[in-house]
């Protein structure tokens, strides 16, 4: 006898009950297309302005100066300690408008999905979308679904362009860094890109790794409330801490000088890192942020930083200097310097 | 010996030429993620605002309300005749934002590769949407770039957002037709489908087919010029005419006739389709649109599509009716009359 139906176990939104896998139809603009939208991504991600349904969704904005920008989103695994792509997707493009000190307001999401991915898992890493847009204060507005034959995929990939407002009188850039100014990040380094890696390479350790997946606008406004003229800001995703670092060192012709001691580490990414031959600088961070401020705002920026639950860590890991432009060197802990490269093969493929 | 260096035979952008194709730490967001920036994708689509290489572009906007926009193009082969995935990528959102009566501004590009893609077919692919945006009048303003390994994607998946301003008093939406309108099409169907089947199934036809792939914003403001109160709009790509005409139907609770005898097509679209037992009306088009205007403004609306390259052979092909609500009739060339329905399955797969 089957199970009887037990509607108080369902969740919204609903998985599409004919279609347990996406199917090459789902990606036609034609009838399953539209089931997909309408019983899928609208119930998740419901606002008055995607259900328009038009071709583009239109917006009334506040004034003043738009940022704008897109990431591609292709971590694998899909799920792991601390979030998913789901979350990624959203708080990555949430972050990139952030660090250009602009509010986010809309996001938009294009999924390329492979034939064959189970819908239920479709259908939670769009509730998890939802919720980290809900959590960032920020509204998914517009969408497109394309599927591709099996073999040609991964299951999932997201890519999202978000918009949002620069309040007048910001202007941060990875060009504004000037001898004397402190550099600080705002908690520990590392834990997303462990985190993935951990679960990819099957490791177990005492504590488990965790991402540190979040979206930073609210401390990006706690920032620019202490110290408005921010210099330059950046959220060390792909390459970690030292492609930003290098990139400002380059971008605006100063040397980057910081001390090993000073970085916000966990023990557990530490030894993790040091397991499989990683440098925690190279290791990519989905929650933290690097910013550059004048020397005399840094004791403002650390306690505005700290009164947030995501800043708790935040620290000054060191200076701009005239010396050795476009290098970044660090004080080692054992006491002497080494240059910090940029990454330039391979370390973490995948990781966003 | 090897052969001297002839640089009058380079072209720009320059391909990266210590390596021939994609490698995973392409898109590591380091060294050679630069590399790829800076030597390919800056230099093809060069602007102010994307050489600022902020985490975001910040763009001062003329005062109006937004459009904005995304699609993900995964067409299989990436290069077919009259076009590549670089000019549906630009063009499909550029008509986006046109279709929401938008005038287009500002794109992003994200791009999904595949290990071992060749670079210099990313180099023409990137080549091509910078001709497609200067045609179209939009900068390209915000990127990413995303590897994965071989096989798990088919070569090049580019997903563009787009954003433009909506001038005050357009208001159009699948919502607003109403009965006693008048359905224009601007110009011959199925040409994208059956252009990009013919290369895929290796069907050699006297004529050769050709994408219709264009950027539509011209004709679109050509088209509020004569008719300001233009009442829908939309580039029936993806479902064809099929699918844009029974959207209306269903969101503005209205009844669609159209004639068979009145839609444009061209004889070799014909016959492929007879060939390949495919319907006209659910083939996609790249550089057309259906347009619903009130009936005393038809005569007005054709004279200025048809003044212009893109819109010679715009038509009038059917009429808003008050019966069968939801539905879509077409007069058959033989005298009858058909439902003409969403198409369910999946007819024509990854043609964008």
């Amino acid at each position: 006898m089957p199970d009887p139906i037990a509607p108080e176990g369902w969740s919204c939104p609903l998985a599409l009950s004919n279609y347990p896998t996406i199917v090459m139809g789902h990606g036609t603009g034609a009838k399953l297309s539209s089931d997909l939208i309408e019983h899928l991504f609208v119930p998740a991600f419901r606002n008055p302005i995607l259900e328009a349904m038009g071709d583009s969704s239109v917006l009334d904005l506040p004034t003043g100066r738009l940022a704008f920008t897109t990431d591609g989103h292709v971590v694998r695994p899909l799920f792991f300690p601390g979030g998913s792509i789901g979350e990624l997707a959203v708080n990555g493009t949430v972050n990139d408008l952030a660090m250009a000190g602009a509010r986010p307001l809309y996001l938009s999401a294009a999924f390329i999905l492979e034939e064959g991915f189970p819908i239920d898992q479709l259908s939670q890493i769009v509730t998890l979308m939802a919720e980290a847009a809900k959590r960032a204060g920020v509204k998914i507005v517009a969408g497109d679904t394309k599927v591709v034959e099996r073999g040609h995929g991964d299951g999932c990939y997201i890519t999202t362009a978000g918009i949002g407002i620069v309040p007048a009188g910001r202007s941060v850039g990875p060009d504004q860094a000037q001898p004397g100014d402190a550099v600080i990040v705002s908690g520990t380094i590392g834990d997303h890109g462990m985190a993935v890696m951990s679960v990819r390479e099957g490791l177990e350790f005492e504590t488990q790794l965790t991402s540190d997946t979040a979206p930073l606008h609210e401390l990006v406004e706690r920032l620019f409330a202490a110290v408005p003229n921010v210099r330059a800001l950046r959220d060390p995703t792909r390459g970690g801490v030292a492609a930003t670092l290098n990139e400002f060192a380059s971008r605006s012709k100063v040397g980057v000088l910081i001390e090993e001691t000073a970085l916000p580490l966990r023990p557990e990414v530490q030894g993790a890192c040091e397991l499989l031959g990683l440098d925690p600088l190279m290791v990519a961070n989905e929650g933290k942020l690097i910013a550059v401020v004048p020397a005399e705002c840094v004791d403002a920026a650390l306690t505005r930083l700290r009164s947030h639950p995501l800043g708790e860590r935040a620290a000054r890991i060191g200076t701009i200097v005239a010396d050795h432009p476009g290098m970044v060197v660090m004080q080692t802990s054992i006491g002497g310097k080494r240059v910090v490269t940029l990454p330039i093969g391979e370390q973490l493929p995948r990781i966003c």
